[in-house]
């Protein structure tokens, strides 16, 4: 379905390598591995931002410590679990005190929010970027990718899109100031890990994943990993006024499909849960919305056309 | 009493971030943080190598991924832990399938012998380096560079110093071929991260680090972290035959002891437990040596001569 970066692709070397081990309940393949724990299972994510690459250069070292930590969580929460630890490698070019500081600020911040302690780090000399890994406790049901059945309900949380459409109002100087544009240019710059959400969704999703490639590229992978079709429907997916103000209806409505970074739950639950996931969702003041349905099939499907690799592909920025 | 990089120093902004959590052991400051398990406490350490800062740039592939596991095997094995489980973030500037290939099959080589599973990977684009972050049981006391007693040995395992004689090796091109310098180079191109022995210790050690800075640096780090002084002694600091031959005697004694990249653990324990470490060498076949004594008072000395920055400091191989 979605259209794979070529490092995307290369990933696929670095599946099933080291030992195999009992305790390795998912390995690579999903927002985060499963180990059993000799309690709980645990949970584990580690994702590497790169300047010009995963976030603009001139972007305040606060908001890159947030995001760095914020894609993580986002796994974690994209699984139902609870993070704890977070272990941190920083690269820079140079030992920049002050850009360091707003960096941890940033980071510790989003930390505190989650109760996530900050537990290891390593400053190396270097291109920046930023490595980050999450680990934490699933307290009950893991979601996985794989799971949703057909005749489930499929439901994504807040408003994706608005982090594309508000990395082009950053990234337009005539337009970056405006007053009209801050709730938009925050949904990228400030992504909301949907941790609580996640939480309270376990036992109630039957799959679940993190919008980080783009809408469509994101349920594809839900589609693959469960081996059904995701139908969405053109009249639920409704971009935020204030995207369809700044890029129009038209264009709102395709950086809806396949933008990214948007660090929203996708999710499929039973249609019998349908109470139990507005319950979830007001447990942590999290909007969702119903966008479509579990089919039998393959792929995702808008009003019965198929999305091909150019509205449901891998869209990063610098691309 | 090392000469800490800047790097380093700025690294200690990140100390106590984030939420505190009643099961966070021991979090920033040694070399993997000790976080409290359901049953055992889990170990977990994260390193980062940048190409041309931690590895020369014509190193092959598959020697990069057998050093970005390494590193973080040996912080798990400084602490007498139990590695079990890794995630990768490979950050590289083209979709090199050949390079991804031989890189994955190096660590994946290293992973088997230690019984670790690669359970998560993430490729991005962009200047080259490598995160490995690496998750682990304890599943006896922890090592830590706090706990050296006055009165205690110094030991090391190994031969420090040959792995910076084993780069110099590697980097002229006038002897890199020749048959004699294998194993110096070896030192440096395929260190040997001593899990068996980190675990053999826990129990016997009083404290331990692994040498990742040089032998004095590192001695010095557990000084600090115990408030005790390190006083070695010349005549058991001896440098390899292999590294005299290369380098003479008095630059191959001054790089054993301020050489860096060893991986080697350089740790203490009771006089009354000296059987009970060479037991411990035994079982793990690794050889130590003792090379000193725990003293009260501060930093490291060499035959009653305290050693300065220039003797003790931070050897990068770039610097």
């Amino acid at each position: 379905m979605a259209r794979a970066s070529e490092f995307d692709l290369i990933g696929r070397y670095l599946a099933d390598r080291g030992a195999r081990r009992r305790d390795v309940v998912l390995g690579v393949g999903d927002d985060a591995a499963i180990l059993a724990g000799d309690d709980r299972p645990l949970l584990m994510a580690l994702d590497t931002l790169v300047e010009g690459v995963h976030f603009p250069a001139d972007l305040p070292a606060g908001w890159v410590g947030h995001r760095a930590l914020a894609v993580n969580l986002s796994d974690i929460a994209a699984m139902g679990g609870e993070p704890c630890w977070a272990l941190l490698g920083l690269t820079l070019p140079e030992a920049d005190e002050a850009w360091v500081r707003a960096f941890a600020d940033g980071l510790d911040a989003l930390a505190r929010r989650h109760a996530v302690a900050l537990v290891g780090g390593d400053v190396t000399r270097g291109p920046l970027s930023i490595s980050v890994q999450v680990a934490g406790h699933a307290n009950g049901p893991v979601l996985r990718r794989a799971g949703a059945a057909v005749g489930d309900r499929v439901w994504v949380s807040g408003r994706p899109g608005d982090a594309m459409g508000g990395l082009a109002v950053w990234q337009d100087p005539t337009q970056r100031d405006r007053r009209q544009w801050r709730g938009l240019q925050r949904a990228f710059i400030a992504p909301r890990p949907r941790v609580a959400l996640g939480q309270a969704l376990a036992g109630i999703a039957s799959a679940a994943i993190d919008v980080s490639d783009g809408l469509v590229a994101d349920a594809g992978h839900i589609a693959r990993g469960s081996g059904v079709a995701i139908a969405l429907q053109a009249a639920a997916c409704r971009p935020s006024a204030r995207l369809c103000h700044w890029l129009g209806d038209t264009a709102a409505r395709q950086t809806l499909l396949a933008g990214g970074d948007d660090y929203e739950l996708c999710f499929t639950a039973p249609a019998a849960a349908d109470a139990a996931v507005l319950q979830a969702a007001r447990a942590s003041r999290t909007p969702v919305r119903c966008i479509g349905a579990v089919r039998a099939g393959a792929g995702v499907w808008l009003d019965g056309e198929a999305l091909t690799a150019d509205t449901a592909g891998y869209r990063h920025f610098s691309d």
